[in-house]
């Protein structure tokens, strides 16, 4: 392996020969810390690990990607990027929306891909203790045995759960299970000066000093690398049901949501997919979901509700009462689908932002708002996007007030205009800029300018505490310096 | 009013006039600012508001105690303590049992008691916005109409919610509910500065920046003054039942509650209680629970279960489910407790702590350990315990591993050298010092003892990002210099 001339002219200046030295003692430095196995850089760099899902494309090219296989590793990364002054940018599998595990020019990649270990589950004590880079979709595999499982859904399994630890996911199941951070009940980090810090333990509270754990999850990889995870399970229930109802309007569907939520019938999921998003999630699926047509052709939104029960009788009773009260709330239908067909259409949901990506979204947003708001919200989300001549589809976790909108408006300044609006009466309504996918380097300008100055001056005074150079995941969320 | 001598002869010294100077002025800033009806000192003191309800008795004077009525009373104390350089001490309504709000002397206790106001409570939301000094007697009368509640029950419904929040309080319903920081979506905070700091939103999820709620949650009135908080509410079931289980031994009662968890009857309330501490707590409550003679004397130990469901229908099912569970097990008998006896005996396992205070017990433990390690774990305690001639009863909140114990052992050398035992255990067993109570004043030696200096270190440095001169609860959690 070699320094690629390419990195030595990206850093030209009257110091070129000097940062050539640095870099290629950089790179030395890691190869011969970490063997050459875990090192990528230059010609070897694949280009899969050079990118998340933001729709927005900046690309960089790092000094390296370097893939720890245990702590020892990382700690050995943290010294040389500590010495050669050089920033790192921690990826789990990729699957982010927000550009925050993007290279930095000259950076290292710290990919977690290969520490993905399950070190133990404790099938008694509803814990499990993983490595980061392990992905959703393993895990549950990891679990299926077991009668537990992680609840948290955020609609891509292949999301590694350090990533979702970074973001607190959210996703489709927090109505009834909550977010990540409710899950996460201990962590193992690198601190930025080469220490460890163990974080939490395996019980279900503690008030035991600050709650470090929670600091970090949600941090963006800004703070700490996260090395090992201990987790919260949950039992899987016997018995569950998906039922489809369609709706006339929008309005019906964020209306009944609340008096759902608070009938005490616990849905797992409470989806809501607009006509558009329902249509084009299924045809990409090739799923027919068996509605009929003079329903269908009435039906402008719909609602998909996930119940799961311990017990049939349960789970029937359940579905019976929830089925009168969406007719009485103007549904105007029910169907109970077919297990099949149940499983198929939340798969299918999962795939909504790759069908928005496909179709040459903009932007992808997910504003949280109060339950209750989501119906002016919406109505006057679409009246600007009228005023804006801009499109917007969309579904959203609508028990949660967490909106999914796709953005189409090619001209930059029209839709930073709308989106600024949007984040703004997202905000107003007194939510956030994020439910679930994080600020990174996407969200930073509404973060940053609708987050009071005081919030901003602590969580920038945190970063220092943790990370007083500024080396770990700059240029995310607090940090708005122009990409070099 | 006057400055008593009292507190000038506390400070004398070299600078005793300089003190006495200051202290008067201090004093009459206070009055200043917020008027005669809000400072109380000197001979005016309340003795009530002048210590909490931990076991240990360190008593001392404070300067004054003021009762601030908005934020911006609390805002004017915070520029006097600073100007004067005096300790705050946060209290809410003093029910703590770690020592975390009890004055220090010549210091501020600030009592939240008159900032007690609910400002909302959205029922499509499930979200509230009250004040810190209300209680949770109060804030549940105030919810009894909505048909929802604050599922957060630690047992001293006279304590306040700011309370709760800063010891992160857990209690009986915390196996099906979570704790307290689960349910606290948002804060208002004065920080040390004089500013006002947000955090949160009336919404479930948000991905947007360091959470400095949960940050705060926990602190034990070290980091920020907490003036308003926004919590999520739960629906109430509206069928309940109480199932009391006697058990020959208490390993059996903590090696069924696995497999209860694991069940997905979702209790509410899973509870043991040593049939010492069943005995005191009903006779003190006058309650009779109509356990047969020959059940009751082959009993060492009882398991007490609440099921809450939607329907009664779902209720007997599950009660059903239960009982032939529990029996399998190798329950002595079940009991179904009638509507008033299943509350009553609720209420009566509330006073546990009343009935070893009244009782003697010099110290009150609530280590908290992994679920499966609590059986491990209490034999092991109770072997030490007879090793260091000391007596040891308890209940605790099996579901969550949280045990407490009261410790009956007079000689302090003694006494320490058992206690510190029993930390490490905890600790090592995966658990923590504290599950509920915090550390306050009475736990920092096996806090500071058995946490790692990394986490210290970070801990610390929090500390001084929100208050750099160290007047917010001083000598408290990671303060350990002797009390002045």
């Amino acid at each position: 392996m070699r320094v690629s001339r390419h990195y030595a002219s990206n850093l030209g200046s009257a110091k070129g020969n000097y940062r050539h030295v640095l870099v290629t003692d950089a790179l030395a430095a890691l190869l011969q810390a970490l063997g050459d196995e875990k090192v990528r850089s230059g010609d070897s760099l694949n280009p899969d690990d050079l990118h998340d899902e933001s729709l927005h494309h900046e690309p960089r090219i790092p000094l390296a990607v370097v893939r720890p296989h245990s702590t020892a590793d990382v700690i050995a990364i943290v010294e040389i990027a500590k010495n050669f002054e050089i920033p790192l940018t921690p990826r789990g599998s990729g699957t982010g929306l927000s550009g925050g595990a993007k290279p930095i020019t000259g950076g290292i990649v710290m990919s977690f891909d290969a520490m993905k270990a399950v070190k133990s589950i404790d099938v008694n004590d509803h814990v499990a203790v993983v490595e980061p880079g392990i992905t959703l979709h393993e895990l549950d595999d990891a679990l299926s045995a077991t009668g537990l499982h992680y609840p948290v859904y955020p609609g891509e399994m292949s999301g590694s759960l350090g990533g979702n630890i970074n973001t607190n996911a959210g996703g489709m199941r927090a109505v009834r299970h909550g977010v990540t951070r409710q899950h996460v009940l201990g962590l193992e980090a690198v601190l930025m000066d080469g220490s460890v810090l163990r974080t939490g333990a395996p019980v279900m509270k503690s008030s035991s000093g600050y709650d470090l754990t929670q600091l970090i999850v949600g941090s963006e990889g800004t703070l700490a690398l996260v090395t090992e995870i201990t987790i919260r399970l949950s039992p899987r229930f016997a018995h569950s049901a998906t039922i489809l109802v369609p709706f006339a309007t929008l309005d019906h569907v964020t209306e009944v949501v609340p008096s759902i939520v608070a009938s005490g019938l616990q849905p797992s999921i409470l989806e809501y997919l607009d006509v558009l998003t329902m249509s084009s999630v299924t045809s990409r699926a090739g799923l027919e979901l068996g509605v009929e047509p003079e329903v269908a052709s009435q039906t402008l939104a719909y609602l998909v509700i996930v119940l799961e029960t311990r017990t049939a009788r349960q789970l029937e009773s359940d579905v019976e009462y929830l089925a009168e009260h969406v007719m009485q709330a103007g549904a105007l239908d029910v169907y109970v689908l077919p297990d099949g067909s149940g499983q198929r259409l939340i798969e299918a949901r999962e795939q909504a932002f790759w069908v928005a990506k496909e179709a040459g979204a903009h932007e992808i947003i997910d504003v949280v708002v109060p339950r209750s708001a989501v119906p002016r919200y919406l109505s006057e989300i679409f009246s600007l996007a009228s005023a804006y001549e801009t499109f917007v589809a969309g579904c959203g976790h609508v028990g949660d007030g967490n909106v999914h909108l796709s953005v189409y408006q090619a001209d930059d300044e029209k839709r930073d205009r709308f989106l600024h609006e949007l984040f703004t009466r997202g905000v107003a309504a007194g939510g956030a800029i994020s439910g679930e996918h994080g600020i990174g380097r996407d969200k930073q300008v509404p973060f940053l300018a609708l987050t009071a100055p005081e919030s901003l001056r602590i969580q920038r005074s945190i970063k220092d505490v943790f990370d007083p150079r500024g080396l770990l995941n700059p240029y995310r969320l607090l940090d708005e310096r122009p990409l070099p």
